[in-house]
């Protein structure tokens, strides 16, 4: 890897997301060598993933280059990588680019979807986790619009236009939202020989209300969103198939969509060579200083590591403030080499839930302040616009909002790359 | 293809790029059906290809999206398809899907890259036609810098760091140009475990000059500008091979470079079923009409087309003003069913070609004015960002021009998705 060996300490950065971010900017020309490690050479803004699979934003405006972010940075090395080992005895790695010693190791490599087993909707149902995986949601619902002006079967077009989001966590909420304006907005005019108002968008989830990890009032006020968009919410219901465009649901009820997306669970991105009994959930157990049970220097932090705290007995949530607040808490843990005298331990600092379910429509939980409409959508954008890495980004992001606001637009439905179903 | 068939007579035309567009736009709520067959659903602005390739410029900026372009047109029918064969005698194309018949066919594909039958140099050199291509060529470029990290070799790094440009036209120049702004500017901050001084950006050219379509003096200047921004320019010089990294030139000489692009010589899109002798260099031969030799109503405007007038007596050249000004003329040509007496034989007015090289640096031949530094650099953004197509582009554009202006920066250094190459 061709990383200088120096008397400072190695930390090995395994992950360029929220948490990881926050970390290495804590420990910026510190004391402490840094390598951060990544399958891709950019930072991704994954609450705004949704946008780019509907159109809103080109993927370059959430996506920040992470050698630009550290430009300047002393002792700081970055590679891009794929980890295939921890050797904890060694305290060493194995990667796609060779091996490398640690003396700190700290996995921040995230989430990625969970199909619970089930192969058939691996394969037929689309994910939405990274860039490249929103690119081909956008190119998938595009084409199969193509798709739908070649035949001449009423219910196969149908189905080809209609899409339908398993999971209505904020993901799924703001996915349904978005497609349900692009159905009233958009696709009328960029598709006039296609009757859209036969298009669905169907929101299927297995509890008995959408937005469950948020307030009730929340969750009403979302569902009737959703409803005036014209998303058809399926509560208590679950998918068991999914093949040629037919949703085959527990209830025994079918559905119709040439898109599937699956938006109803994630599970860590483990490492291979850390024991199941570090694993709850498929991620890591971690104290409140981060530390993976049976460990002392390797660590966990943001979705990928299980913390709990008296507020939160089953885990803290998956969310970027935690991920943030705990890179910075581990940058101070690492600076003040664990000495309990000078740290507490990790405590969540809750700012609130937010989901966004179109144009003026938002929902947000801020503490005991639960609130709705435009207010909600507004605050929103604003927390959105703020969290983007980058002035560049920041920008772009509010030009586009600002356009496709006045214009009634998402301009962007580009088929750059054409979306081709693994064999 | 569920087109309906109707009174009006049925213009079919292959390829939404300039030429295509101009005639579509002349053609809006006339007496004809348009049809319009694209294998992209977007525009692509080709001039600007090269700033995607080099991080400039996001590729959703220079892609506009055709059915937006034609909301609202009566008539108006895209369909995305390739055309696989032109049966002249039934009046019908064979497409990907399904057959069409049309009383007019316009031919508008463009030109493709000609690797004149030499299979390794297609094999391994890169190509930038197409905003996918340019997209791998970013990818390609970035991947190199982070594999030249890894090894231990001197010479292999620095040929992963070096760049080698095949064709000194237009496109070789401006991509020259914009890479030794990267050197510069950008890589040395992104990569500081590198010897950035050793990247050589290498741009050969088999005339004796640079930009030969030019006048003398753009030539000279542009060499000067190449020069001052560190780029090696290797005149009368041609490419026999290229493998690991090596690259054989006619001379005996040998240069090194991790990516070699081949920015030396196009054909044409040529469709099955027309014959060779409607055919020369590749392109197909119009009349000032733009009717392909040997038939009454299939015609070929833009690159496609090889038209012969005085004062071009070896062809108009392959630029967008022709083919935007044959695309209108043709508009006019349907529209007046080639009524002699309404219509005069197409003429270019030829409004001057310009190229740029760098910041503040770009050549321009109008007329009899020929210039070059900040006025010519100036006039080329303006002439581009004018002929960009949509309002949201153009301004996301400006906006990047003059953030990387001011930054000094180039910032869309992603590997979105990674380049792999064919087997």
């Amino acid at each position: 890897m061709n990383i200088p060996e120096t008397d400072k300490k190695r930390v090995v950065i395994i992950g360029g997301g929220f948490a990881g971010l926050h970390l290495a900017k804590g420990l910026k020309n510190s004391d402490f060598q840094i390598v951060m490690l990544d399958k891709n050479n950019f930072h991704t803004f994954q609450p705004l993933l949704y946008q780019v699979a509907t159109a809103g934003l080109e993927p370059d405006s959430i996506a920040y280059p992470l050698r630009k972010l550290f430009k300047g940075s002393m002792d700081f090395y970055f590679r891009l990588a794929e980890v295939e080992e921890v050797v904890s005895g060694d305290n060493k790695l194995k990667t796609s680019i060779g091996e490398i010693l640690y003396d700190y190791l700290v996995i921040a490599t995230g989430t990625t979807t969970n199909f619970f087993g089930n192969k058939e909707l691996e394969k037929n149902a689309m994910s939405m986790k990274s860039v490249s995986e929103a690119l081909d949601l956008r190119s998938l619902i595009l084409q199969n619009f193509e798709k739908a002006l070649l035949t001449s079967s009423i219910e196969e077009r149908e189905a080809l236009m209609s899409i339908a989001i398993v999971g209505a966590g904020p993901t799924g909420v703001e996915l349904a939202g978005a497609l349900a304006e692009l159905k009233k907005h958009v696709l009328p005019s960029d598709y006039p020989d296609l009757n859209i108002d036969r298009m669905k968008v169907q929101l299927i989830e297995m509890s008995d209300r959408v937005l469950p990890p948020m307030s009730a009032s929340a969750s009403e006020k979302a569902l009737k969103y959703l409803n005036e968009l014209g998303v058809e919410v399926k509560l208590g219901e679950a998918v068991d198939s999914y093949t040629d465009n037919k949703i085959k649901l527990r209830s025994g009820n079918e559905l119709y969509a040439g898109t599937l997306i699956w938006a109803a669970g994630v599970k860590g991105n483990l490492l291979n060579g850390i024991p199941e009994s570090s694993v709850e959930r498929s991620r890591y157990i971690v104290d409140r200083y981060h530390r993976i049970s049976g460990y002392k220097n390797i660590m966990a932090i943001g979705d990928i590591g299980i913390m709990k705290t008296d507020n939160f007995p089953d885990g803290l949530p998956m969310l970027a403030p935690v991920a943030n607040q705990q890179g910075a808490h581990l940058a101070k843990a690492l600076k003040v080499n664990w000495d309990m005298n000078k740290l507490k331990p990790f405590e969540y600092f809750d700012k609130g839930v937010m989901a966004t379910v179109g144009r003026n429509r938002a929902v947000a939980d801020l503490g005991k302040l639960k609130f709705g409409g435009l207010m909600a959508w507004m605050v929103w954008m604003f927390v959105h616009l703020l969290s983007l890495v980058g002035f560049r980004n920041r920008l772009i992001t509010f030009f586009n909002w600002s356009y496709n606001y006045f214009n009634f637009d998402k301009g962007i439905r580009l088929i750059i790359r054409p979306y081709k179903k693994a064999e």
